[in-house]
């Protein structure tokens, strides 16, 4: 069975909000938002503000970093459950557009999900609004893995 | 010339910590404090707050992410001057230990400063407060390329 | 326009075959074979030889580097043309699967293609004789950066 | 206990090169050889010939990340002992200077050894014939995580 062939999510959206809200202050308060589970992907939503600027007027790397790593944290569970000690190991950026000033939207799809590591890639974007990924022309590329705990499975 | 037979900064801490105030508001808000710039290595803490931890009592990745990459910008500039539209294109990062929920070091130096781009590696620890670092132990290993805008040197 | 939308290959399968026979015996010596060039991907395949064998009866690391790398010279000069100058800066490879002791076939695209820097992702797959590539089950996925010398555009 | 602090290599060089020349072929006919297994680290050399070669007059990349990734597993096997089934999972290289078309030497040292992965670094140079390693000026760097089959330890 290949990656993607996802029947049902093991964790909703609602309960990923939830865990931010309690357990994850940090994305909490960065402004990071769930947006949807389906067919084993993850999109989320990383909401501009201010904060998010660096020089040259484009959003600050490691806002798109938190972005990818908490869209990886949702894809993840979204196949094992919550299994909040589900932790990154390794997180590969590659930083290829200047984002514009303004929301950056993440999807994250599954590579490889073992008994021991899971292995994803997140693409990001400038959200333009047409509510499409503007999928020719990612601003990041995001390989992660994360180790899953013995007996979580 | 070897990597890390620097002379003298291209920028001062004080410099830094302005630019970080004014133009990068998200790494100044997380507070990230940049304590030494010698020996060509740059040497950056993160100040312990709650909304560092995630699940398991540690600090979550993207605390550890958002420093790597300041304390490379950090060394960046201290090479080639305040050249703040030096910009992230690559960072790879193995997470190693769970850090404590405290301080995190981090401390940058150069593998190559070239005129298009410069790559280095930052190691970072938890703070064990002995006032050395404790550098058999880091709690994650950063490599960062960063592109240099033309005729900036 | 984005990254795949390509009219015509700047360096065809044939100009490349002759390029490995003289300029990189490593990759020839190996039987890497460049499959297509088409619709702005690189097709490649690391044709067998027990040679490739690592213990655990699968296909050693280094062949798929090899192999991944070179899709990705390919794919650059069917880009900029025959830049041979063209260098890897940063590769990073996530390996997935146990590959199958047989042909490992390679897809090439472009991530971001800019004046200086090139930036693609290569999948890489067991060859199943299908007659195509068996998409949700990649053996490794590699992300590569290249530097494209001045005024070779 | 820190990373390099060990007492005993539970490999020998001689049982490494054993092991490459019945299990590894593509290593053993690249011409890699391990120099030394010392205060935990590891020594290995890629003898230089000329299909090395790429253009440019320098050593081609795959000849180095095969160098690295054989000094890696040297180095994980001095660790766990004869565990031919521990496997790279994550490898990143950032290629920092033209090597000499001659000799490259490989310094691995253990950045986190876990019961499940293994993760080092991995140092390449230019073989300068001086008897120590040119440590200013490295020509490319790795990092690498190992999986460690369960019960190996």
């Amino acid at each position: 069975m290949g990656n993607n062939s996802v029947k049902q999510a093991k964790i909703s959206v609602a309960q990923f909000h939830k865990l931010c809200e309690e357990r994850l202050p940090f994305a909490h308060e960065m402004g990071l938002e769930l947006l949807e589970i389906k067919d084993g992907t993850v999109l989320m939503r990383a909401n501009y503000s201010e904060k998010y600027l660096r020089p040259g007027g484009t959003v600050s790397g490691p806002v798109m970093m938190a972005l990818a790593d908490a869209a990886m944290y949702a894809l993840v569970l979204s196949r094992i459950g919550p299994v909040e000690l589900a932790v990154t190991t390794n997180l590969s950026i590659n930083f290829l557009r200047k984002p514009l000033p303004g929301d950056i939207l993440a999807e994250a799809r599954m590579l490889k999900l073992g008994k021991r590591l899971a292995v994803g890639e997140v693409s990001l974007y400038s959200d333009d609004k047409s509510g499409t990924l503007p999928r020719d022309n990612p601003v990041a590329h995001v390989t992660a893995t994360y180790s899953i705990p013995p007996q979580s499975a």
